[in-house]
């Protein structure tokens, strides 16, 4: 397959999934908490603040009115040409939608009703496709969440934003801020419950889409999508099956991940996994070895579980790819920089000896003060307790200046007095004046911790909680430089490389 | 050894450190933010708080007022009896203070100052402990934390509670709430650390001990102390070397273990961690096998890292030990459901098929019209994103009821609209009528999450935001119960085992 032309295609045919010119909801609902009810709303009202920039039109076979908005009978009846039809009725009656979306010249419709092949209703299912190809419809669905664009305002996610609690209403459904990472989930529930985790670990996406059963658009034509789309750094993919065309997932995938990482996390691994698959989505999930090979073809990193693929998706959506192996690390905490080297080594990355150059320029630094007397050099630097703001700017820079340092973590535990409110803004200076991949640790959840680490995201400088989550992120940025060097593509990503913030 | 008369020995020596009669604050410093002024400031405000009953003495050379509190230029000067005396002056100073401690009649002291062996100050060291053992002073430290104990008030932790950034003074050294997790760590920066992020995990400490160059009390003698301990239902242990004594540890430690759990997380396991470890304490990390082995013949979980340290720790300080592997799972969420059954099965747990009479059981709660129709009952049970309060309380029960699972694992994802507010009260109802292990997942971080969560941690039903992390937990508190079983004390343990909330 030619995979550009391929390529220029569905950048054309997808489009209206993301920015489309005018929306139709069809099942707008007056029945509050409904999703017909929830979707009609969030899009009305991000119409009137001016994120979206499409058109709303409401689709209740009753008419009536919603929102300030006229509900019209039919979709036939909206004055104006549709792009994008959110359908949200009963099953039964989505094939007949799709007929009038096609008399109408609706380009894509996502289809979040469910009751088709998952409840055993393959003939409905069958018929929805058939309507839709006659008129060269493009959905997503049915039976999924649908989409959530960070950007454009395109929301169908269709669980009620706020609940009540014993302490009163509290936001139920949050959406993550808007950033660089997208999203495709084979499972809704576990969408839903990813948006909510990425919101509360400052995580930024770009594009979030629930497949449902998956009967039309699918990975490698979103793969193709996202390829040219400038707020999407890295593709997250949770995959129960893949139920046709994985040949062509590992073609466009391979091109993919020559421009963009891809980590995969893949549902049904084990038995009683498999035996869950079977039942969630009628899916085989077939022989894990397969489906690794596969990955791994494709240049897709593999994630072991859920805090994995978003540590890992923080940093490579922020983060260069590193040119090896070699970690160097700066601390002034002796015994969170050993669990940092011990969990390096553990994950294949290697913390070497500093040169001989380096201990010499470190050395210099105790000499005029900057650096503490009792600092030690061995690979993590410990600065010691005492370490101030400024040891950790020479320390650090040191070490993005060193050449057989390939990746910096700099763990900056808070706690101690001579490290200030300037510490963020100075580390944020010198760690963006070279383009060498650098994670941040800032141990703890209180106040000051919640704040230093937001600093440092803000900025482009990925910070984790804990030592081992940082090496998550730090074996993603290495693994994924190795796949770019083992295809000869590594110096030409770094050179077209610029950070996203 | 006679371990239980070592342990009443031990109880008596110790019991100062955490429930002294009267504390001396040897160092207690006027320039704010000073270890010395912030400990002597934290005591008093326990002691008016009326948390610490120990009556609270400053010790300056100088002498003066601090905190309102007259400074005694010695302790021979205090006019009441002293037990516990804190110790944060020049290390150079420090054997002349245990000297007067001795003559004072202290029984403990916790020697917070810095500047001995780990900084080559062998000899200053020997001398202090020379001194102490003079007068039958028993030691905590030097060069660490010190103590804190989250039910007495003992309070040494020295960094500064607030701390200055761009949006204000914010928490910079919060005190985890109160709970049954007792912490002893080989590093006072990671104990900082770990501290700061028990807090905002909502995760309860009994009793934190930072050992520092450890000259004195160690790890047996205080599991000793912890052994009859109420508050402590489980120990965690940062260890970097244990230098003398192992077998003493070992045999304790199993005995130890017969009634608590230990966790252990060792720093320089690898030839990086090992290397930093000899720069950080001087000691020789060893061979990573023999302590391996020397955990396991104690009874201790070993924890790959600090996440699977805490979400074990806090399983099984809630939580009765699993008689057996076998898992059942309850869940909203089909991909969520495939995602704890591999991680569970990765973990070397079992995810059995369920039984028939489980199954039929399940089916008539389905008949009545409480469990939705499209539900299906592979293990996990999936309720489907239309399950209720009462299709969870019922599914639930007949997984504690049925005699083939071991531990239940109920990942309730609170986003649909069916599941109310009632969810976490009707649970915890149901899952407190049995002493099964029973684990919570809420996946999220905004506010509804975080609500649901905190509802189960304070009723003493462990939960997790992840699956994964839920399965740490999980697979703690069935390795416990197979160690206890192989030791023939799972029955006893049982017995006598009754929840801490």
């Amino acid at each position: 397959m030619d995979v550009l032309k391929e390529k220029r295609k569905i950048s054309e045919e997808l489009r209206p999934f993301f920015r489309p010119k005018s929306i139709a909801v069809i099942g707008a609902s007056h029945k509050e908490g409904s999703p017909g009810n929830v979707i009609f709303h969030n899009l009305i009202a991000n119409y009137r603040e001016g994120r979206l920039k499409a058109r709303v039109y409401g689709v209740n076979i009753k008419g009536g009115e919603l929102f300030g908005e006229k509900l019209y009978k039919s979709i036939l009846d909206v004055p104006e040409a549709v792009e994008h039809a959110i359908i949200v009725i009963p099953a039964k009656f989505v094939p007949d939608a799709i007929e009038e979306c096609g008399k109408k010249g609706v380009k894509v419709a996502t289809i979040i009703s469910g009751g088709f092949s998952e409840v055993g209703n393959f003939e409905l299912e069958r018929k929805v496709l058939e309507n839709a190809r006659k008129y060269g419809i493009r959905i997503i669905g049915p039976n999924g969440l649908g989409i959530f664009d960070a950007y454009s305002g395109v929301d169908t996610l269709f669980i009620p934003e706020k609940k009540e609690t014993d302490e009163g209403l509290k936001i139920n459904m949050p959406r993550p801020k808007a950033g660089f990472i997208s999203f495709l989930s084979q499972s809704g529930a576990l969408g839903d419950a990813v948006l909510d985790y990425m919101y509360g670990e400052n995580l930024g996406i770009s594009k979030f889409i629930s497949w449902g059963n998956k009967i039309d658009v699918d990975e490698s034509e979103m793969l193709l999508y996202l390829m040219d789309d400038e707020t999407t750094r890295v593709v997250i993919m949770y995959i129960e099956a893949i139920r046709k065309e994985g040949q062509k997932l590992v073609i466009v995938g391979k091109e993919f991940s020559k421009k963009k990482p891809i980590v995969v996390l893949k549902g049904g691994v084990t038995a009683a996994g498999a035996r869950a698959t079977w039942s969630h989505t009628a899916s085989l999930a077939g022989n894990v070895r397969i489906y690794e090979a596969a990955f791994r073809e494709m240049g897709a990193l593999i994630a072991e579980n859920l805090l994995e693929l978003l540590d890992m998706a923080k940093a490579l959506s922020l983060q260069p790819p590193a040119k090896g192996r070699n970690i160097g690390i700066v601390t002034n905490g002796g015994g969170p920089g050993i669990l940092v080297s011990d969990f390096a080594e553990k994950a294949g990355l290697r913390v070497p000896k500093l040169s001989k150059e380096t201990i010499e320029e470190l050395k210099k630094y105790v000499n005029e003060g900057i650096i503490p007397p009792i600092a030690t050099f061995p690979n993590p630097i410990d600065l010691s307790g005492s370490a101030t703001d400024e040891s950790y700017v020479v320390a650090t820079e040191t070490l993005l200046q060193d050449p057989s340092i390939d990746l910096v973590i700099v763990l900056a535990l808070h706690h101690p007095p001579t490290i200030t409110k300037d510490m963020p803004r100075k580390m944020i200076k010198v760690i963006k004046d070279y383009q060498k991949p650098t994670l941040v640790i800032d141990m703890g959840s209180a106040e000051v911790s919640v704040w230093v680490r937001k600093q440092f995201d803000d900025a482009g400088i990925p910070s984790y909680p804990l030592p081992e989550r940082a090496i998550y992120g730090a074996k993603a940025l290495v693994e994924y430089g190795m796949w770019l060097k083992k295809n000869g593509v590594l110096e030409k990503h770094l050179e077209e490389w610029h950070p996203a913030i």
